[in-house]
């Protein structure tokens, strides 16, 4: 079979070629008037702005952690792959962000001009160019890496840029993002009472920018560090306890996925269904379809039995289960979220109540999910199975992303309507694509916590076997110690998101506030607002409170690791591990339930738009957008990278680590 | 030494004794005039009918655990002490309810007859005579069982007996206080606009009834539970690692321990200081530093080195650490309380996120203190002083227990002050010792929960070395899935016992809103409400409520132990300790914080009452409630009482264990 191999690599570039391919029929599309062509242009040039000024201290990171991995490990190799996972991934982001902020408006306009159908199309060919280059730029590297060396070592440099680029875009994007809607909601929709997505509202624009800056560039970017972790510590234990076939395995399952992505973007892009969700769930299904027979087929051919395929499949069913169980937290049409819309009746502490209530409920079944993965897995194929059933619920990633990227997209659409002033219609078309990107938003976010967790455990067994752990033993104290720091990490860095978020949306308020004090043309609409003051505050907001989460994640397992050595740095990254699933489970869902119970009532129910009810809800949605779109996906990342760096500084703690003890 | 044993149980009746006369002596105090008594017996009495309702559910469930226990475990003397633990803590429980309900009236006379310093006497007497129930009955009853039958085993049985009455006391208590309150304050503050304790809202007697049966009763039986835990796991590793004087030595430590208890409750009760903080911070310096003095003589005599002190000595600082970091994060003096007054300046949703960050961020140090507490006691005693580290820090609990009841005493003297239309001088007195109890309420539950922590840690231990495990290895799958498990169970439990007060307080918002809508006297004070009706919705929901979280904490580590085995039992109470821990800190500290934040903007602070701000932070009050007073504090019990389940059906997963393996 090796000389196959290749096909690998291939498939990566394959996947990059349909991206290619599909980007360029997006921007084929057309874009519609003047006025909306106006309002696209602003979003886009804000998203890129971001960006830039996000490269910017970019760069300067990723020299620092280049020379230090170079001279400090004395490892270059590392060194140089650490360069390419970054790249790639800074490549992927800007590639899927770039389409997305073109996407969105041809939305708006194939709404206008085409009806659901097309308008559904041209937003989900968005979201698959991003989904492509996440999973085609993952593959390509991490399986060109490999094979040209054959070292499957220094291919945690690899996982270290994607995780580092990840960190920037996930806490520099959540933090974007919520920042301006919180700000733009609580003067806009509070005080002044003018509706989402208002022209006159000056911080709007950066509302939209937000959404492809935390929820494309974001997501794309934690799952892209999933994506590649995962594959990594399978080919890292495959090699251990399989050798070559072992390790070939995980790079197989990731082609055959990639090819069940691409099959299933065109079944989703030229579905002619009515409901928009039945057209995204088929394609998911279909890939994960594939997915499987491949799997069982390959199984066979490489190890001459099911086993790995049970793993496989596992990781895969339980990361399908967990968007369901997801689903039914936080979708308006289940009991959860109409409950919170019930007791918003009561005002808003109830409605914080309820809601914090079902978020810390909803972490059962994923946990219990989690587990019986991790056992089941074990239990066919050992510690190497854990990490193939990561590698599973990960093989359908481009489909998963696409599907999630659509989200923001299809909002941004609805955003442009808005303040294009198009006509209700346009606009009806839009929300019931937005409705459902609200679903997908939530079932990716649930996703991308299931994947952290299983590629974290994979890579902290990974680490394990590097350090020549034999056991992380709770009966010893340095390990119990271990598991209470990390555990208390996740809490800790929310707390830092959070604040930030406050401290930023707190200045968006003010500059929008003294831009309707001071320029009293805005709430007439005879003057356009200054949107790029606003832009400038959420950019540079952004990039300010990154520093010291992103500070954080790296210095704290160099620290424990070097001064409490291999073993305390075990049972960190467990605790870590552990309570950061469960915070950010009960974060994305709480802030999921309160966003839908909000528009439950908003549909009019409980007193409909405008009362008491609909005011709590909003307090309620306000309090969930640092939860959800935040603090909670950050965490995915904190637990993923401090993994990492324990491994790509493996060698360092095995040699001097524990100067304490 | 030996002959000196006897000495041990004597403490423990010497606290008594004290206990009896401190009570005779606030009985003797006069207690104001009829109205004052009238609205005293009022809860009095709704106190007692609701200890008799749940009496009569805990003897149920008593009878059925004690024939479990025979049958079961064939093990009548372990069915028998957990007769004795049951009953010893339900007396604790009820003379210090009974004594608070009596001392709390006499407290408001003191304060309009004397003023402060006498009205700060009453109220710590009061607040006294649970304190020295608690150390009396709990090292009574240890010691003379361990001294009687020299098996520490049977000892468990106690354990078991006291963690199960405290989980009715707390959970129950807890839902019970906050439906009262969150339903008074919803209804009267802010639909109708009257003041707390306003003698024309239904909900306030029973409002005062669950401090009582909450913050006494239920902090009470919390505290019993880890005071006897920890005595006892200390019991068990130190016969196991130093034979008899092993065992012995933590019940001498405790019968100083009270012996400092009750020096330090006289120094309180006639301090002369015009500032109560500083007579009760005088208390609680002067026991700790009593109990360090003795320890080291007793170690240096026992051990003839001084390691044991260390670790004892280590647990006190630690607690009284835990407190001062408390003080911090949930003092209106300090930064964190104000950034939440200041952030209600743009409404409840700010209000929120805010007081979220501040009890995310607070579980920082307290963590760490407690990982160093662990190392430095295993450092110098093994895993002996791990045990030794929670006696030392509990072996001061009848002080603490005394000035944390304090504080429910001071509130419900205010209460009484108000309903009885007292003039505003006395409510001024009474407001000063009320702000004083809320500060030492918040230290008293960090203090439960790090004791809570290290008593579940000590009791963990005793578990592994009694089914003699030699490693929980976290390299293991079993364990990690146990330890993902274990760590989702506080956040399940924090779910139903918010959800539990949420429906309790829904039942009580919608009868006093009938109450006023059919009564029409009530509102123009010309008729006194129906306080009653109330008292038993109160009553019958904490004890409706608490069912199903009861049986989660006894199902769940029988069902792992049964099912999957000790191992993973093992990995399951270590996730539910650890994220239990940061659970209860995050949300105790939360609710004191935004508690607090209130009462610094009504202080006259940006707007002061009455303002937005004000109406924000009565948001963060009415969601810090049930955070801070039932789902926080209940977790305590949970991560106790699975652990001496663990603990006392251990015989039975060694025979039966794994079943599913």
């Amino acid at each position: 079979m090796e000389s196959l191999n290749w096909m690998i690599p291939v498939s990566g570039l394959l996947a990059l070629i349909v991206a290619l391919i599909v980007a360029k029929n997006v921007a084929s599309k057309p874009v519609g008037n003047e006025k909306m062509q106006q309002v696209a242009n602003a979003i886009h040039s804000g998203a890129k702005a971001f960006l830039s000024a996000q490269y910017k201290i970019l760069i300067a990171f990723i020299i620092v952690v280049f020379l230090s991995l170079g001279f400090g490990l004395d490892n270059w190799m590392t060194a140089g792959c650490f360069l390419v996972g970054a790249g790639f991934s800074v490549l992927a982001g800007y590639c899927g962000m770039n389409v997305a902020t073109k996407a969105n408006v041809r939305t708006t306009n194939a709404a206008m001009e085409s009806g659901l159908s097309k308008a559904l199309s041209v937003a989900f060919s968005g979201g698959a160019v991003m989904g492509l280059c996440v999973v085609g730029l993952g593959l390509f590297g991490s399986a060109l890496i490999y094979i040209l060396t054959g070292n499957s070592n220094i291919l945690f440099g690899f996982s270290l840029g994607a995780s580092s680029v990840a960190l920037f875009a996930r806490v520099g994007g959540g933090v974007y993002t919520k920042a301006a809607d919180v700000g733009a909601d609580l003067v806009g929709k509070v005080e002044r009472d003018i509706p989402e997505d208002d022209p006159r509202n000056p911080a709007t624009i950066a509302d939209n920018v937000g959404d492809n800056v935390g929820d494309v560039a974001g997501m794309g970017a934690d799952l892209f560090e999933s994506y590649v972790g995962s594959i990594i510590s399978a080919i890292t234990l495959g090699t251990i306890f399989f050798q070559k076939t072992g390790a070939m395995f995980p790079l197989y399952i990731a082609a055959i996925g990639i090819c069940a992505s691409i099959i299933s973007t065109f079944i989703v892009k030229t579905s002619k269904s009515p409901d928009p969700r039945k057209a995204l769930n088929t394609g998911t299904y279909v890939a994960g379809g594939l997915v499987m027979i491949g799997s069982i087929i390959l199984s066979k051919i490489a190890f001459d039995n099911y086993k790995a395929a049970v793993a496989i499949i596992a990781g895969l069913v339980v990361g399908i289960l967990i968007g369901v169980i997801t689903e039914y937290f936080t979708s308006e049409s289940y009991k959860p979220v109409r409950k919170i819309a019930q007791q918003a009746q009561t005002g808003s502490a109830t409605t914080i109540i309820s809601g914090l209530a079902v978020g810390m409920r909803s972490t059962c079944l994923p946990v219990l999910l989690i587990a019986g993965g991790i056992l089941i897995s074990y239990y066919v194929a050992g510690l190497y199975g854990v990490a193939l059933a990561a590698v599973g619920m990960l093989s359908t990633t481009g489909t998963i992303v696409a599907v999630d990227a659509y989200g923001p997209i299809a909002d941004n659409a609805g955003g442009i309507a808005e303040m294009s002033k198009l006509p209700e219609s346009v606009r009806k078309v839009t929300d019931k694509l937005d409705a459902v990107g609200n679903t997908t938003a939530a079932i990716g976010k649930g996703f991308a916590i299931g994947s952290a967790a299983l590629t974290a455990l994979a890579l902290l067994i990974s680490y394990a076997q590097v350090v020549q752990l034999t056991s992380i033993d709770l009966l010893q104290p340095i390990v119990i110690a271990g598991l209470f720091v990390g555990a208390m990490l996740p809490f800790l860095f929310s707390a830092l998101t959070m604040e930030s978020v406050s401290n930023a949306a707190h200045k968006m308020v003010e500059e929008v506030r003294r831009q309707f004090r001071e320029i009293p043309g805005i709430l007439t609409g005879e003057t356009d607002p200054d949107y790029k003051t606003c832009v400038a505050i959420s950019t540079s907001a952004a990039l300010r409170e990154m520093i010291i989460p992103g500070i954080l994640a790296i210095a704290v397992p160099l620290t424990v690791g070097i001064l409490f050595g291999t073993v305390a740095l075990g049972g960190m990254l467990c605790g870590a591990t552990v309570t950061g699933v469960l915070l950010a489970i009960f974060m994305s869902n709480s802030g999921g339930a309160w966003d839908n119970a909000k528009k439950y009532v908003e549909g009019g129910v409980n007193g409909g738009k405008g009362s008491d009810t609909h005011k709590a809800t909003i307090v309620g949605d306000t309090v969930g957008d640092p939860f959800k779109d935040t603090s909670g996906p950050s965490i995915n990342i904190l637990i993923k990278l401090m993994s990492v760096v324990a491994l790509v500084f493996a060698p360092i703690f095995v040699k001097i680590g524990g100067l304490l003890m």
